[in-house]
């Protein structure tokens, strides 16, 4: 028995078909639909919400949880838990303009390129000048190697005293007689969990041109990287089912790049990427299950240089595309990014640098030696598993204070609250617990306990003690931050605080030993440093060494493809980090319970 | 107008069509038909020629040069002359078989060789050990590289204990968990202009287990290099034409030896090519033109390693194929194995080193420095341009001599003669030179000069003076030696010896101080040194110290399979060798003419 789904999407209608008894969320999915299940469609985030019009089956116990009366009413239910027994009309709600924070502190990169192209005249060959045409094209670029296909075409060229060669390198990548076209870009790409960050570079100048992001669309699979791999297992081709979208979500930003910059992808020749270990398996097709099963084995971490077509990005096919170093399974390429921002190779003293995203990567050096280690604080500071969590978006609620008993807060574009983002949600955290609305524990108090300004802000929210942050009348919905919220971020700070304590146990110093702290990450460029010392996330003692240099890891990758000693740096730091596991350490697991108080 | 050729091959009959007045060469060619065309259907070498059958026309002035009555009575005509007018019976003669001189002096070559085939096993990794699977198998195989394709299949592997890697170098070329199987196996091919042999070695012993060898199907398009340029450059994808019946010819004698030895030809891993520079150039589909013409540049010359599938040469398909490298273009990497063979980086005092083929490329160390260039001796010693002239099949007169008044001969294998090869027309001119047939000057005494004895010797064959060698008695055909022919010789053997002196003078040596001379080639194998230097190809001084080396370029490919120094080395001796361009020396046209006579 099948049926009929019509699916109303940003304005435009279609009809789509599917059997009795089929998951909405696999249907919609299948169908191209780019639906949000954080949890990888287990009923346990709430995200994949849809409105559903037709004969509609009664919401299960955890539609419920999810929904509120006014939501079930007006028809919406959890596409991964309805199964779908009738014609139906699907209607989805537009989606969100993205503007991640893509900033970084560091704006003047090097420029010393490891990719030219070059305009060549062969010397005109003579009897007493018989050298090869390889060879002469070798001795002009200085480069001595050439593929198969090339050495082909010189045949062709050979009377032409104008040869334009694309040389990597050592290498001579491409070699024709097209006039130079002086266009020669290149993209540094940072593929985060959550957000796919792509730079435009003009490999001229090496200036910043443009900036292109979006969801990674991996995201309706899972929001976290274990629900992703949980999804590439159970699925038949989940593999590339997992790659897919991200390639051609990343292609399309090529373009879009390229033509709101008057250029054409073919004036793009290279791309350097950054992203956890797991987020550059699944982009290149190969499995991470090792990655997420205890010992957290990875297939591969070192560099990768590839050609655009081996990997599918649809750059100059001549071009290169490499991929920058990984430390281990949980300490990725992102975090090479972010050391080769902060210079470690030649930092003095003593330095903390921490990457908080949905793991909290942190790396301590002591002169020569470098620890790192990756503690799983959760996707909290990424908007998931936050009831009114949200990206770094239009609306985010990114800043938060108590003022005079009024509760001051603004958001990204100062647009419409629309949920909070990891920045306005710390300083949540903060400021209620300065202002006593929770206990050291996390607690929200009794009302009993709250003075009496504060207890109008408390409320419930899906039988959950719950403060509330926004009244209708600033937005369309009421915002909330409940209980469970707060255990959330408890969970993720205390996390990052105990990992920061191991490696100081470590390299046996105390935290006022530490010269500088490094605080990497989109999120982490806009928290309030006062306020993530003041929940101890951060060693209160720190508060003054903070140095916030946003997207290091993108910023990385844009040092990787500018600059030719790049490469050989990160090689060199990998191979100076020591990586520490804190699934099993028990000290961790002793330091985790202590760092979850305030 | 179309008309239906009935063509008979070798028991086969088939019947093609083709248009009026088409070439009948190219008609059978272009049917895959193998016919021999030494100067390229030019008309000059008369190597085409065919049995018609049906209407025939009378033979052209061109045919009548290279046909005598009987054969043209027969029906025989040259195809390349012959516009087709009518419907016709063609009858191919059946191709002889072949058994070219292969041989070499060196038996025992050392074995150290950069590929293996090895099983490992991953030492279990634990949550104290979470090395990537990637660096696991780099480390033990110490190895550094790997390729897109074979880093996507660790995941699949990374269960089992045993995998099984083949590595090149510092390259992993494939990783299976395949069960190793013993057999492990390389080629050794020699592409001559003439002929292609293809030595199958075992590479668990370095032992050679076979040969095969065929002409080289090019020589349908013309029998020397400049002919097959021609050839390329005249038509249409001519250099594809050129380049496919070799490959396809390679690949048929890859299978017959694997059949022959009971493997497959995914047993073979490795293989390592030498031929002179256009003879590589073509293998590849590399356009040649430029060596043909003055200044006589090559596109490379530089050793190349390329994977199996880019070249189109059927062995496991993760091998490696490898090319020597090649000096100029017209000292090819077949002088480089010779270079090999003779240890010339190795060599102590003054050593000259020639290989006789269709150019005699010469080569001399004076310590330190090496000097070649490339005589132009033309294709006399292999059979080509003689008017009975053969390569060293069966049949082939191969050692000639006068013992009391009596031609005294043998030919290969003994078989009934057939023609003359290069060492049976080495002795001859040498032979006829020393009792008087042929003055100093080259020309057939006149009959009243002659002995009486010798008078009943001599003849006329197409208008030439020609001393008769076989009698019909002996064997079909009677086989004559021409005026024409001993040109020829004179051409060709004059074109070394100068070639010899010029390098004598660039080192400022005498001949006498030659401390060695090396022969190789197939045909320098064969011929008796005396003889070479009775008739002063070679200086009569150094007689004594002459090595015959046999197919040094073979023996050279084997050292290159075999042993993982051999390429550093050939490409350090093509660093040391100055090449000498003869066609503008004015130097050589002077030794040239004063080097013909005997």
């Amino acid at each position: 028995m099948s049926y009929q789904i019509e699916v109303k999407s940003n304005g435009e209608q279609e009809t789509i078909e599917c059997e009795k008894g089929d998951k909405l969320l696999k249907v919609l999915l299948q169908n191209g639909y780019d639906i949000n299940a954080y949890c990888g469609g287990e009923g346990i985030c709430g995200k994949c919400k849809v409105q559903l019009k037709g004969d509609i089956k009664e919401p299960s116990s955890a539609e419920i949880k999810y929904l509120d009366q006014k939501e079930i009413d007006k028809g919406f239910r959890l596409s991964c838990q309805y199964e779908v027994e009738s014609d139906l009309e699907v209607i989805l709600e537009a989606k969100e303009d993205i503007t991640v924070m893509t900033g970084g502190v560091i704006t003047e990169l090097d420029i010393d390129l490891d990719l030219s192209k070059e305009k060549i005249s062969l010397d005109k060959a003579t009897l007493k000048n018989q050298t090869d045409y390889l060879k002469k094209i070798y001795e002009k670029t200085a480069t001595n190697k050439i593929n198969y296909k090339n050495l082909k075409k010189i045949p062709n060229l050979n009377k032409k005293e104008a040869l334009t060669v694309l040389k990597w390198r050592d290498q001579i990548l491409n070699i024709s007689e097209d006039n130079i076209n002086e266009n020669f870009y290149g993209l540094a790409v940072d593929v985060g969990t959550t957000t796919v960050v792509i730079y435009l570079l003009d490999l001229n100048t090496g200036k910043e041109v443009d900036i292109n992001s979006f969801y990674n669309p991996q995201k309706k699979f899972g929001a976290d990287v274990i629900s992703r791999i949980n999804y590439t297992f159970n699925n038949e081709d989940g593999i590339e089912v997992m790659q897919t979208p991200v390639l051609k979500a990343i292609n399309e930003g090529i373009k879009t790049l390229a033509s709101n910059n008057g250029i054409t992808s073919d004036d793009i020749y290279k791309m350097s990427i950054v992203g956890n270990t797991i987020m550059l398996h699944l982009l290149l097709g190969i499995d991470a299950l090792s990655i997420a099963k205890s010992p957290y084995v990875p297939i591969f971490t070192d560099e990768l240089d590839l050609k655009p077509t081996e990997v599918g990005i649809e750059i100059n096919e001549h071009g290169i595309i490499q991929f920058l170093p990984s430390i281990s399974g949980y300490v990725g390429a992102d975090i090479t990014g972010d050391m080769l921002t902060i210079n470690i190779d030649q930092l003095k003293g003593n330095n903390l640098m921490i990457d908080i995203g949905t793991n909290g990567e942190i790396v301590l050096n002591k002169g020569e030696r470098i620890y790192s280690c990756s503690a799983a604080a959760g996707p909290a500071f990424e908007g998931a598993n936050i009831t009114f969590g949200t990206a770094g978006i239009s609306g985010a609620i990114s800043t938060f204070k108590i003022e005079e008993k009024k509760f001051k807060f603004s958001t990204i574009n100062d647009n419409d609250p629309i949920g909070i983002c990891g920045s306005g949600l710390l300083d949540m955290i903060a400021e209620f617990f300065k202002h006593g609305f929770i206990e050291s524990s996390g607690k929200i108090k009794e009302k009993e306990e709250l003075k009496e300004w504060q207890k109008e802000y408390l409320d419930e929210y899906k039988d959950q003690r719950a403060i509330k942050i926004t009244e209708k009348d600033h937005s369309e919905i009421t915002i909330y931050l409940t209980q469970k919220d707060i255990r959330e971020v408890q969970l993720a700070k205390g996390a990052i605080a105990a990992g920061i304590e191991i490696l100081l146990n470590k390299t046996e110093l105390e935290a006022d030993e530490l010269d500088r702290v490094f605080i990497a990450g989109g999120f982490g460029n806009y928290i309030n440093p006062a306020n993530a010392c003041f929940i101890k996330m951060i060693p209160q003692c720190l508060e003054d060494k903070i140095i916030q240099i946003g997207n290091g890891a993108g910023t990385g990758a844009k040092i990787y493809l500018l600059n030719k000693q790049a490469k050989e740096r990160a090689v060199n730091i990998k191979e100076k980090v020591e990586y520490i596991e804190l699934s099993v350490n028990e000290e961790f697991q002793t330091e985790y319970i202590n760092s979850m108080s305030f």
